[in-house]
């Protein structure tokens, strides 16, 4: 027979305990964030209807950069390269029975046809946070708040990163003033979205080119800070206001590590309002961790109501890049807390009786059954991470008092079970 | 626009706060008892080369019961349909790095492509538990004595479910004694599987067309007891021993729901010695729950050394449908513990200082933003099921003494922000 590939498929990955293990840490921090604020988690199925893209993103890009394949009933199926689509219809479609607001959060794993690379593969998984049902910018707070919370969780300090915030709608005013056709706003916003990726003069140019020098070197203007766009639209612009209004209560909440930039577009398909993002200031990782923004409409395609609707993502792969170039990844520790090792074959029976005693007591404890010399059993413990070990020999079994030791700093207690167990119920 | 279908796609399921509640709740229990025995987690993504299952499972089926597509890049893709295969991949690869045994787990989910019916869905979780590197049987006894313990933790008691146990080597030893061909064990192995779905008389009828009357029915009258199979290949057999010394080591934890059943075969493809499985004793319900065992030369394919591995799965549609017969199923509640609703907005900043204390001391908050009546606030945290309400007016903004209500009894706490601290923290 011939030898079978041990590689995993192309732009995934596979999670050995150790990597599990950070993925955990971020996933329980994201979850205990979230949860603070009172959103509640959902979840559903990677396999959805192609249709459900089709309707929002086109055609193109769902054949050319999701996974799409036809199951044998005929039916087009996309393994999910987001959630945003999969809440919109669930919510769709118990629209009446729910209590609005809503606020949802899920971990979904989500999947793109793409070439990997640092920070992009073919497989990740994204917090989704949403908050359904309130028009007001206390739900654009809210959410920018969480997403800010999160990081500060992680243990990120708030020199580590910025929240740029904008709105879509001071950019359709902008361009309103300046009369551009669909198509010239269409062009415009996709060379903003890049404007990071190139030069400035590559920029400028574009820029001409697309609604001639005078306008372009106006706009590019105007772009250039805050200030000048609300000069050029007026204090008193509604969506002026409301975006000033969101970094007033931000810093009410004393979150101050925030700009209001006028180029942000986060991409330009659903959103309808507040636009943000977290972005790294480090200069090894300088970029966008993730963000968000509001989508007031995208429950139109199902025919259901209008229902107001705010929300962000933030993908595994970026938040564990950003935890190691800011030094926050924990350091790799078994869950097991004690590895129970027997001198012969006789005190099994003991092992066995002690392990079911501190399991009882929500120990997590791994008895050895290798059954090799005793040292071999302590250094199986420091290679798997465990943190200590008991070794059971007749007086053990006799006195039942055991020696707990600490393989980390070498410290040996002599203890009972129950001293063992409310060590480990102190520690914890 | 044509309005688009808010079903999800078939055979899967959408998670509803409330049902993934239900999942969470499962999952927790299932991942207390596997850390509490020493198993540390892994994980993987679902997509793998389909290579990797024709090895085992043969070309057909592959095609015919999993999704399998070409990607762009002309790899064949298969969605995992069970985890064991990438499981055997990744320990193969880092064979010589690990320091085993190894005790893994992971709750993955797993696709099938076949009809849905009651417990079989396209898309569902299960839970798989594995122990590498023991060959004697302190592991299959270890790895039984968790499913009988994850059952346990569910909530089951000991007469809600019997432990079946066989060996693949006993009934290799009574093939033998029969002299049946490679081609008669195969069909006699796929006959025997599925006995409890035929009448007896079917049975009978089949097994004598495969190897004569007179054979069929003295193999029939051995398989009807383990006494019999004892005798016919009598009690020093080592895979008779084996079978018999894990039922008493059983017994030694207190596990006496088990039977030695020679009829056992949980398929037949990669098994090598124990077999098991837990069966549901409600006769609402009466089949197999999950079950595993032990499988000593999957990473053969591989090329790598023999390890041996004992294992199972479980899944998360049939543990639901357990618990649901069994009447195991917790009442949904929120993790969401308290609303704060205020009489109207000039107690914002004294609601947002409140949950932000409360957030600080671990306690999940939800702030109402809907401005809505107070008792519409009031309905809209009994809708949700959060079970405490804290209604904030001119009082308690001057005293800072807090009312808080516990929706399902209808008490009334005047306490601090402290007092509610301290309360919830002894809950907990």
């Amino acid at each position: 027979m011939s030898k079978l590939s041990t590689e995993s498929y192309k732009g995934v990955r596979d999670f050995y305990p150790k990597d599990k293990f950070i993925q955990n840490h971020i996933f329980k921090k994201l979850r205990e964030t979230v949860e603070r604020f009172g959103y509640v988690e959902y979840d559903a199925s990677i396999l959805e209807s192609a249709e459900l893209y089709k309707a929002k993103t086109g055609e193109e890009i769902v054949n050319e950069q999701t996974y799409t394949f036809t199951d044998r009933g005929g039916r087009e199926v996309t393994l999910r390269p987001e959630m945003t689509p999969t809440i919109a219809r669930m919510i769709a479609a118990q629209e009446r029975e729910l209590a609005f607001p809503l606020r949802w959060y899920s971990i979904p794993n989500l999947f793109r046809y793409e070439k990997p690379q640092r920070g992009r593969l073919r497989e990740h998984w994204q917090l989704n946070v949403d908050l359904f049902g309130v028009e007001s910018n206390e739900a654009d707070t809210e959410v920018i708040t969480i997403a800010y919370s999160i990081l500060k969780h992680l243990g990120a300090s708030d020199d580590a990163f910025i929240i740029r915030i904008n709105n879509r709608k001071t950019i359709n005013a902008l361009y309103d003033s300046f009369n551009l056709s669909e198509d010239e706003r269409y062009k415009v916003s996709k060379l903003i979205d890049k404007k990071n990726k190139i030069s400035k003069e590559a920029f400028s140019r574009t820029l001409s080119d697309i609604i001639t020098t005078e306008k372009g070197s106006l706009l590019e203007q105007i772009l250039s800070s805050s200030e000048h766009l609300i000069t050029h639209l007026g204090a008193e612009h509604p969506a002026i206001k409301d975006t000033r209004e969101i970094i007033k209560k931000l810093s009410e909440q004393n979150i101050t590590n925030v700009v209001f930039d006028p180029t942000l577009m986060r991409g330009f398909d659903y959103y309808t309002g507040v636009v943000f993002e977290l972005f790294d200031t480090n200069p090894e990782n300088s970029r966008s961790l993730f963000g968000g923004g509001r989508y007031d409409d995208l429950l139109d395609i199902f025919g259901a109501r209008k229902i107001p609707a705010v929300g962000f993502g933030m993908g595994d792969v970026t938040a564990k890049d950003f935890l190691e170039v800011h030094d926050l990844l924990p350091q790799y520790t078994s869950s097991t807390q004690v590895h129970i090792c027997t001198l012969t074959t006789l005190q099994k029976p003991a092992a066995h009786a002690l392990a079911r005693t501190l399991r009882n007591a929500n120990i997590n404890v791994s008895l050895d059954i290798s059954n090799k010399k005793i040292g071999d059993q302590i250094r199986y413990a420091t290679r798997q991470h465990i943190p200590y070990v008991i070794v059971i020999g007749e007086d053990e079994v006799k006195t039942e008092i055991y020696s707990l030791k600490n393989l980390d700093t070498g410290e040996e207690k002599k203890l009972t079970a129950s001293e063992i167990i409310s060590l480990f119920t102190t520690h914890a």
